[in-house]
């Protein structure tokens, strides 16, 4: 009797928080055979990125580019909709029915692979064992490994009264019961830019404040430049290098911003989408010996693994880069590593997406970052509305920069504005992954007429520049036959 | 003055013909500082591609994908539509817009670069000489190198009677006055199943006729019976293994095709889509002693070149795979070589797109020509529905399947039938061109919510079943170093 109930909550594996990273690392292991528990406060699996994050958002802006007729308006006119009158219900119904599409397949896939999912609050007793509470149940987990998965939340600034009408996080807004006339965003980072560009494309007058002179500026300069101009034609306000001293609700409800400068911004509704901090409060990890930092994140190594050998973490809750994408790859990882399974991963370099409107794509360096280094650098040009493809879809603005060696050839950053962007990015990902250079993108066929085939213009807008007009230099052969 | 003179006709190439491979070899050769004529019997550039087939069949496929609202029916039911009672007219307004659009591009591109561009039909007289004829003048040309890009068109079979109003080719079908009720079409190739799709998915009754036992038989046949049940469940009649013996129109104007089998099929419009035939009338290629096949094609080497050294020949006219981006390549690649700059091409498969709704694309060797080589192999596949991204935008059926080598994971196939296909296909398509293997897309990171995450999913699928089942055999480590 002892065995059995022993037995029944004694795992090899213990997730904590099911989402992206969670998951990931929960089917990794399971697919090793391991036993694993999957714990979750919320009853429906997903985490913040299906529940209040990146699928809502991404829903919700396939759905504005479908009703407002955003990409059809080149062809049949500026004032062109395919809804007129479109209000958040209308946004905000297929977002609920593929969020609870999406938990499905998740919840389908760990119990297809037999995983324990247990609904509860998770905390450390010691480093092999968790407490799940739930309601007034107790249970007691032991686990050989655990994998901190519990994410992120939207930092509240104190200066801010949030409501939850009109002075909003990232949570709330898609939460919000009508499409407001006017939006401040406070934060030119990814999240404040694509709601920004979302609701700018729905009609609404926005603003967009940055701390910074730049908004997003960790992309490349000639795509931030080309994203502020597609805004600012929409009628969005950019205010860089300016700060938010106070916020507050007016007498009629409107949301009033005091900025650094004296400007004051009035608009029906604020978002405030300040940077985000880790779900630590209550795992009680000083009874493992383990401290979170003062904006909630954990420390981890290469392997994701935690200062405390049995226990990782994984997933935005590790900090930077934070993305679903990474957090899916850092679960697979760490309990690859938890059980053993030697991996020497490829050196392949991470894609960045923004799903703003239009969406923006990137990976390796930027033009910045290979001027600091001094590397001798070329790049390569190409415009959607070059293109077959580009000019049938009515793409007018999308560019594609390819960075590449000068005399290497070798393919060094991609940097992309446009529809599919964040697609298209990947064919150079794969590019950089096997250290090929813009020869290949010169050599390739591509199918006629797609996007992909910006890359062919692009490299040899690059190559006409350095190879045709110069010779090519010995060191630099048209086709480097070691990697074949 | 005679010198004048003969500078003015004398160019270091003339190309005949300004579709995908004449433009493209035109530029090749600008970049590289030749001077350059460019013949086209029509004076809008851009050749058959441009203005009867690829591009205004993918431009009209665009628009009936939006107002068809064909992609949001899984969000908004299957009796959704953008606009209702859709006319010939609502889906050609925007084609003609692109193809005059795209005609000023390649203009502009041709004379920024300074080609010349001579409207006329072209003839030769020898291997260095070409007449010009156009209405009453003649011009001579004489070149260095004489590249032919003149193209395909429609074969029009004895058996039936084209009347361009219920007996239609493939270049009469979109300059119907009206969308008709009922259409049949004649061979199951590319061009059958795209338009007999897009007139499927606007609700027309359609039938497609193949004698052979499958449609698009060069496909994957997974591919091919997705296409089949999804044509099928839009009521699209898909008679295979049948011949038509006899076709003529009724009295009341509709068509009549009989078929070997003893059936009858009556519909208001018939499309032939039987092959194509090269364009080589008028050239008077026996003065330079070349002869063109029975279909008008012209044999070429490995450099494009014709048995005479001078004369090269590029694009549909000299045969299979006959595609816009081959003929691109070819075209390039003829005039380096023709002008001596060394290139090694990279052994980069050829992807295939085929632009039926949905989309189809592949890269590489599909299963039975693994099994008829012997080749150990192994697949993983993973459908868009299970995607977070196929959800959102309502993909159920896509699938990507991709064939490995079963002991050293190399990829040895892709193919794809959904939503963004011929896009998606490219990251195979440079994965393969760098001889990699699926252990690329296990350890790739990419954006989410993307469709690009299928490669990921199925690589997964196919890992799992043949290393983390099996253990990872001797000769093939995880990463391969050597690829590095």
């Amino acid at each position: 009797m002892y065995i059995l109930m022993a037995n029944k909550n004694e795992f090899d594996l213990v997730v904590i928080g099911s989402g992206p990273g969670g998951q990931k690392a929960a089917i990794q292991a399971l697919k090793l055979g391991k036993r694993v528990a999957v714990i979750d406060a919320n009853p429906a699996l997903g985490g913040n990125c299906l529940h209040d994050g990146t699928i809502p958002s991404k829903s919700f802006r396939e759905a504005i580019m479908h009703l407002s007729g955003y990409k059809e308006r080149s062809h049949y006119g500026q004032a062109y909709r395919v809804k007129q009158n479109i209000e958040m219900r209308d946004l905000n119904d297929r977002t609920d029915g593929i969020s609870k599409d999406i938990e499905q397949t998740i919840r389908s896939q760990l119990l297809r692979n037999k995983s324990e999912l247990i609904v509860g609050f998770a905390s450390f007793v010691n480093a092999n064992t968790v407490k799940v509470t739930f309601e007034s149940t107790e249970r007691v987990l032991i686990a050989e490994k655990i994998i901190i998965a519990t994410g992120t939340r939207p930092w509240r600034p104190s200066s801010f009264e949030f409501d939850g009408v009109s002075i909003l996080d990232s949570n709330d807004i898609l939460r919000m019961k009508k499409i407001p006339s006017s939006l401040t965003v406070v934060g030119g980072g990814v999240i404040g830019c694509e709601y920004g560009s979302m609701f700018s494309a729905l009609g609404v007058k926005v603003s967009i404040v940055e701390q910074r002179d730049s908004i997003l500026s960790f992309l490349d300069q000639e795509l931030i430049e080309s994203l502020v101009f597609q805004l600012r034609q929409q009628k969005t306000g950019i205010i860089t290098g300016d700060k938010v001293i106070r916020c507050c609700t007016s007498p009629d409800g409107r949301a009033v911003t005091y900025l650094e400068s004296g400007r004051r911004i009035v608009s029906e509704v604020l978002l405030v989408s300040a940077g985000r901090v880790g779900n630590v409060e209550g795992l009680n990890l000083e009874n493992v010996g383990l401290a979170a930092s003062n904006r909630g994140l954990i420390t981890v190594n290469e392997y994701y693994q935690t200062s405390v050998p049995s226990i990782y973490a994984v997933g935005d809750v590790i900090g930077q880069p934070a993305l679903a994408s990474t957090s899916m790859e850092q679960g697979r990882r760490a309990a690859c590593h938890a059980f053993g399974l030697l991996e020497h991963p490829f050196e392949i370099p991470l894609p960045y997406g923004i799903y703003s409107i239009p969406e923006i794509a990137m990976v390796g360096a930027n033009e910045n970052e290979l001027k600091a280094s001094k590397v001798p650098y070329e790049f390569g040009i190409a415009r959607f509305s070059e293109m077959e493809r580009g000019k049938i879809i009515g793409d007018r603005l999308g560019v594609l920069k390819l960075l590449f060696h000068r005399t290497t050839l070798r393919l060094l950053g991609v940097h992309i504005i446009g529809e599919g962007a964040t697609e298209l990015v990947h064919i150079g990902q794969a590019v950089m992954g096997f250290q090929g250079g813009i020869d290949y993108f010169v050599n390739a066929v591509f199918n006629y007429p797609t996007l992909a085939q910006v890359y062919k213009t692009a490299a040899l807008d690059g190559w006409n520049k350095v190879v045709a007009s110069e010779g090519l230099p010995e060191e630099a052969p048209l086709m480097d036959s070691e990697i074949h």
